[in-house]
């Protein structure tokens, strides 16, 4: 059998692709690809580098996915969901923040990502400028410059624990000028910091006021530490708000979130949505209506985050991670490495190696400091994180009697 | 409880959205939800609209499904898909075509839409030039449209089987000037029109000399009337090539499909896909590969799609649609209206209205000439189709006699 067009084979006159297709990796699902070699070679493997539950969807969304497996035929559904899930959706929005939401402004996406692209596609012309913190979920910045956005990077640190504040913005405008979007994340990815309700409701104003589109991240709602997260949709309609099933409800593989769009955006959208995507998996969406019914499951994994939690504030400062950024929220603990540690790149791929402990480098979320940052995500068994506490103290004890 | 935002609300400051998200909707989506829109009110709506198998995935696909469902913690897979599923992807380019195909240059998608995605972020800056023949499928241009890149359409007819010819190209390239892609799809939507190997490959050659990224979209391969389809691959290693299944697997709602990659994009398109879709989802990847055991059932449909056809190509005529396209495969008839007849958007809609029939307008595919054109899909039960080809008939005749 022949080599695919073997004989007739150059690529020679192509450059090889795009420039603006040369985004960078996820590194954290660079992480996990090596951290899976290691396993597949044998070795027991810690994964604290994604963000992913080691739950599995809860039953009653196992059960929902097996009644529709069954009985549905599992065609194209509108482009934005099907309409008893987008009004579920609606009414969670009543149920957990006491907010009246019209169910057509309810989008169902394939995961927060497929939010993101749509989002950012009808929010934001190329050559347009948007806020973004770093530390920060890096595909914010990769999709956006994928789409020919400008990422206007915003330093986050201690100072406002990790988080954009107006002044800050005002100060951004000064130096750069208009600002035409700004992205939040409360509890936010790496360093798991909130924005209380006054801090996210001024945010939400000067957005408005500057006519800046306001992008309202809120996947780790649900998993909070420290008082509840709130939603950008109690401070006004102008801001999109994204979400998932993927965190609180624990359904990664299933690639199912949802965005909350201002009016205007709708249509927009909704064509967007129809050309990109056709619509979001079928089985995902029947499935997602059983997420809302299983509280006290779900409940009880951020009961277990929260013991995880405990178990890495204990863990780190004996580990030489002594700099930790708030963890209000989420399951993450983005930590400064001591001033005598080699980068963070090196320090992944040593803990990797000597302790089979996988972790997350900090450039991943910021490219420019994040070489003296790691991040810790500790959405797994709490027996594992416990083992990874150990081997980070161990590790850390023999790389300090070698020096 | 009080409105979302309410007192606070206004959006007034915002142009309501992006230039570049203001793409066309996909109107065969549209017409869908005016025909369910329609059936909710109690009419037997014929959906002839809509490019999708009446059957839903075949069993084995159904039983791997509900396996995955009880063993799969269906978390994040990698980006570009499950090992397991790419070697089988792989493999049946050696058994379809005699292909012998490193599975890694497989890269598994969110259906050929999340392909078609990557593909052109990958391939394309903003304010490149890429060649789309019309009549076409929609989202190739409002894609690209949405991403920034120049789309030059081609418009075909007859003449050439609705078909792109390297004489066109020439001609195109001297009127415009460079070219840096061209989209083919044999069988093609909504023509049904099929290139032969030796036409193919007259456009893969003609493509690399002039250094044109050739992206073939085989999405309707195995559904074919008039031999066998060809793939791009049997030309070179220089092509995306877009599959999918939805269409002859009869997954559309599942939202699984995948590209073959030339060697230098392939980390390209798997930093794009970490960024933009995480993974795609994991029981659809688990599913699909029980997907290629079922070729027995997949066939039926194919011979069922035949005797739809051969009901249309004898009715179609007689309702007063008498100048068809090329129906080599796929399963869709492309009809040129009469002289007489309203345009496409009024016919679409008197049909829905008065004979409960949905058909898609043709300027969802050729925006210039489309207004002249409808298609018909014939992917449904043969009993429906046939009651439509009678319901069309005497439509035509009530209308004539009023005249």
């Amino acid at each position: 059998m022949p080599a695919a067009g073997s004989g007739k084979v150059s690529d020679d006159r192509y450059s090889g692709g795009s420039r603006r297709g040369a985004i960078p990796p996820f590194i954290a699902m660079d992480v996990l690809r090596a951290a899976n070699a290691l396993a597949a070679g044998g070795a027991r493997v810690l994964h604290l580098e994604v963000g992913q539950p080691s739950s599995g969807a809860p039953e009653p969304v196992l059960r929902a996915a097996a009644l529709a497996l069954a009985e549905d035929r599992l065609g194209y559904t509108d482009a934005l969901g099907v309409e008893k899930l987008r009004r579920r959706i609606a009414l969670h929005y009543g149920e957990a923040y006491r907010i009246d939401l019209d169910w057509q402004r309810v989008a169902v996406t394939g995961g927060s990502s497929g939010g993101f692209v749509l989002a950012f596609l009808a929010a934001f012309d190329a050559g347009q400028r948007v806020a973004v913190g770093v530390p920060g979920y890096p595909a914010y910045r990769n999709i956006l410059s994928a789409l020919g956005v400008d990422v206007v990077r915003l330093p986050l640190d201690e100072s406002t624990r990790f988080q954009p504040t107006p002044a800050m913005l005002d100060d951004l405008v000064r130096r750069v000028g208009r600002i035409d979007g700004l992205i939040v994340a409360s509890p936010a990815n790496p360093t798991s910091s909130m924005l209380d309700g006054t801090a996210l409701a001024a945010l939400a104003g000067w957005c408005r006021e500057q006519g800046t589109r306001l992008i309202s991240d809120e996947i780790y709602h649900g998993i909070a530490f420290a008082g509840r997260a709130e939603t950008a949709l109690s401070f006004g309609n102008d801001a999109i708000v994204v979400n998932s099933f993927s965190k609180y409800y624990a359904m990664t593989g299933w690639r199912i979130g949802w965005l909350v769009l201002p009016e205007r955006l709708r249509r927009a959208i909704e064509c967007l949505a129809q050309n990109l995507y056709i619509s979001p998996p079928s089985l995902s969406q029947h499935a997602a209506i059983g997420a809302f019914d299983c509280a006290a499951i779900l409940d009880r994994h951020v009961d277990r985050y929260a013991a995880n939690r405990a178990v890495l504030l204990d863990a780190l400062p004996r580990a030489g991670f002594r700099r930790l950024a708030p963890a209000d929220g989420a399951f993450y603990l983005y930590a400064e490495l001591g001033e005598n540690d080699p980068d963070s790149a090196e320090v992944s791929r040593l803990l990797l190696e000597e302790a089979c402990v996988a972790i997350t480098p900090g450039i991943d979320f910021d490219p420019e400091r994040g070489h003296r940052f790691v991040r810790f995500s500790y959405a797994g068994e709490t027996a594992a994180i416990e083992e990874a506490a150990a081997r980070l103290i161990a590790w850390r004890d023999r790389h300090c009697s070698r020096a």
